[in-house]
């Protein structure tokens, strides 16, 4: 045995006595007791009643252990809806906005109240909205990446005609809609202007990102209606966005004028971006060595554009969204950062976003016959304004019916766009929980339908041209 | 021109009018005016004064715009002084601990205490906090993650002798220290044994991170000095981090019968954690397929062992640690989360924890020259016992002389490691503001001290023997 090897055991055994006898000692020494200092944050109390145990279940109550405990509950119950979803044929996203209506009110709280209470007491929802709203801002930047303007500009006249189209039509809708509503439904001290303007926008949104999985889900990505689809839902999402700058952009002001000059900063913001910030980054990225300096110019644009954006009034999401939008195409940039921030963003942060959808949604309130006729209106509106308003567009600039009616029942997903709208709304105080919940199984009724729907199409034209599936 | 050309602004048209006319009628509807509905977030009162300036000064004084404009600073600060630091040869994360502290009291704070209080008010920091604690539980699952067990194993007397070593004898001089400077340093109602503990692991840490980075920087990676260096660290790390859950077991419990307890808890904690998790996600790494399923897996390890650490009373950071370690090593899993993760930590979340333990750094206090001597005491007890400490035992296990300089040199560097433990242990309350400023000024001056000290001995070597530079 080497010479070191017995001075190991020696040497750690010599020093852990010397501490051992200096703690001895000190312990003896008087414990000060003066008023503790006020800078100091105190260690937590100890729980009431004695024992481990209690003092475990104190551990589990503070702050941190719930907020993981919340995320662990959260992630388990969005996989497994996500995975039922998935089973009878659904995207999983529908799966996941389902869980989080069931962790919500209208089920876990209303038949284990204690439960839903315990796990998300109302003071500690604080921390998972925060990453929540990380969680979007990183969404709406991937979801503004994937976007891809040029193809947008070259396909032009028709797919914009359409997505316009089918952005005006419900939006008309919706207004009109929110006219018969208003005076029973908006809430106290909100002026009709902002709450048609957020039913038009409410009823006119498509989410791309659940389209774009639809798509490629039934093997549709490359083909004709694909494509178009595609290229409307795209030309969709930047309009109504845009459209939801200005309609934010008004409610948020106090005056007409106020709401004009914030237009006009949003206007110069989108064109800076577009024509300063675009060009110079372009530059950078490819001046630049080393995807980290990259990933950090990246978040710097990212950062800086929803800072302004939320500093003109037209929602942080925005800003996030352009950012995407400006990222340059080459140099394999947007996938890096796809890479990065895809897996965190939408496999731990959106489920979080969906329950406190849920958590907000109360199917209860919706408790007499009458609400339900309402629904049955706004689901009414809203599937005619997009379903029939796109799909009759289409046909008008010259699609076969059979990829007009397709377009139309992909164009009416609604699915998380729509949630995030509608969660802006509420949190703007435009809508009132009532009409929250509505729209939100409006939300979730459009994004269930689609799958069908477009079965209907492909069976019923099958058995008339008596001709195989040819769109599965 | 198509006929549909002639259609597109026809219909825009029409339906701009019809939505511009419902508004118009809609305007006239009253506006209803009960009470307010309790559960709506009312929308943010307008600003005191008018006009547009003051709109959109209130916009960025909401907590979402003055958290981005937060990070866009301290970002910011936190590339520039990283620049700098890499100017005069030292890591980048020394420049960003200075970064910190510039922003908070020592610096900022004197000379323009309106800026620092502007744009770090007290009540806005909660945010930042959970920001950085995510970012600090990413860091030390990527820390556990680069820990190559199996090579700690392998090369294991000399390396855990000197690692070991390293530990107890610096332990042992805090300790010391304490017992010195407990009736004048600890906080009220802190007893001896806490305030012991925890000098002595502020004095027996090693920043593995900031070790690697220098070791990479001076090209010793694969060479013997290097390997060693790195091993010793790794175990150090290793036995620290078990020594301060230990730590924060025994001054989190209320007596002694719930300290043994919850060690036993910890050390059942981490052996299901080796012997039952770890085999279970080898098997199931290699079971399921695509790399989303293998990161949601890993995630899902990292939030459950974060979950358990605190709930059982040893710090998250310790549980995202050990799931770190448990991962396995093949099928590139480690550099797949690896390349998810730190990026975005290290880039983004990191610098805003070194801010905020800059915020906490109130160097001011330190405003008598007797309390200067007491840091001069810490700075030598921490270089002596980590230094002296571990360079005589490499000698002892039989390096030659310039060797264990070197290691000495290299295990004395805190870095931010230590700086996570200060703060736990400032937030436990056992470390008053005043004996937190002095340690983490004693931990960036043995950051610090690291490459010139390794200068020095090579420059030291290479004249006594007249020979080349060997290690440089």
């Amino acid at each position: 045995m080497k010479k070191s090897h017995l001075l190991y055991p020696l040497i750690i055994g010599i020093f852990a006595a010397l501490i051992w006898f200096i703690i001895a000692q000190g312990e003896r020494l008087p414990v000060r007791e003066h008023a503790p200092l006020t800078t100091i944050t105190p260690a937590a109390p100890a729980a009431p009643g004695s024992g481990v145990f209690s003092e475990l279940l104190h551990h589990a109550q503070n702050p941190l252990s719930l907020l993981l405990l919340q995320i662990i509950i959260i992630l388990c119950v969005a996989r497994l809806f996500g995975y039922l979803a998935q089973k009878i044929k659904q995207p999983a996203v529908v799966g996941e906005i389902v869980a989080g209506i069931v962790l919500g009110p209208s089920l876990l709280g209303l038949v284990w109240p204690e439960a839903m209470n315990a796990i998300f007491p109302k003071t500690s929802l604080t921390n998972l909205q925060f990453l929540s709203q990380i969680g979007l801002a990183f969404f709406m930047f991937i979801v503004g990446m994937e976007l891809d303007i040029s193809k947008v500009r070259q396909k032009a006249h028709d797919a914009v005609m359409i997505s316009h189209a089918s952005i005006i039509i419900p939006f008309f809708l919706g207004v009109s809609l929110a006219y018969f509503t208003y005076q029973e439904f908006a809430p106290a001290n909100v002026n009709f202007i902002s709450f048609a303007l957020f039913m038009g926008i409410a009823m006119s949104i498509t989410a791309f990102p659940v389209l774009a999985r639809i798509v490629q889900e039934r093997g549709l990505t490359g083909t004709p209606l694909g494509t178009m689809a595609i290229t409307c839902a795209a030309a969709d999402d930047i309009t109504a966005w845009g459209i939801l700058a200005v309609v934010v952009a008004i409610v948020k002001s106090t005056g007409i004028l106020s709401a004009v000059i914030t237009i006009s900063l949003a206007l110069v913001f989108v064109f800076a971006m577009f024509f300063l910030v675009r060009p110079w980054l372009q530059k950078r990225m490819t001046a630049v060595q080393g995807s980290k300096t990259k990933v950090a110019l990246a978040f710097f644009v990212l950062l800086i554009s929803g800072y302004l954006a939320e500093v003109i009034g037209i929602h942080l999401l925005f800003g996030a969204f352009i950012a995407g939008v400006i990222m340059p195409q080459e140099m394999n940039i947007k996938s890096l950062l796809t890479d990065k921030l895809e897996d965190v963003s939408v496999l731990i942060l959106l489920p979080i976003f969906f329950v406190l959808t849920g958590l907000r949604t109360q199917i209860g309130l919706l408790n007499e016959g009458h609400l339900w006729v309402v629904f049955g209106v706004i689901m009414l509106v809203a599937v005619s304004g997009k379903f029939a308003g796109s799909a009759l567009t289409a046909r008008i600039v010259g699609q076969p019916w059979q990829e007009a009616l397709s377009i139309g029942a992909l164009m009416n997903t609604r699915g998380l766009m729509e949630l995030v709208v509608l969660n802006i709304g509420y949190e703007l105080g435009i809508l009132t929980p009532q009409v929250f919940a509505m729209l939100v199984l409006m939300a979730l009724a459009t994004t269930f339908m689609t799958g069908p729907l477009l079965d209907l199409i492909n069976y019923c034209y099958a058995r008339r041209h008596k001709v195989g599936i040819n769109m599965n």
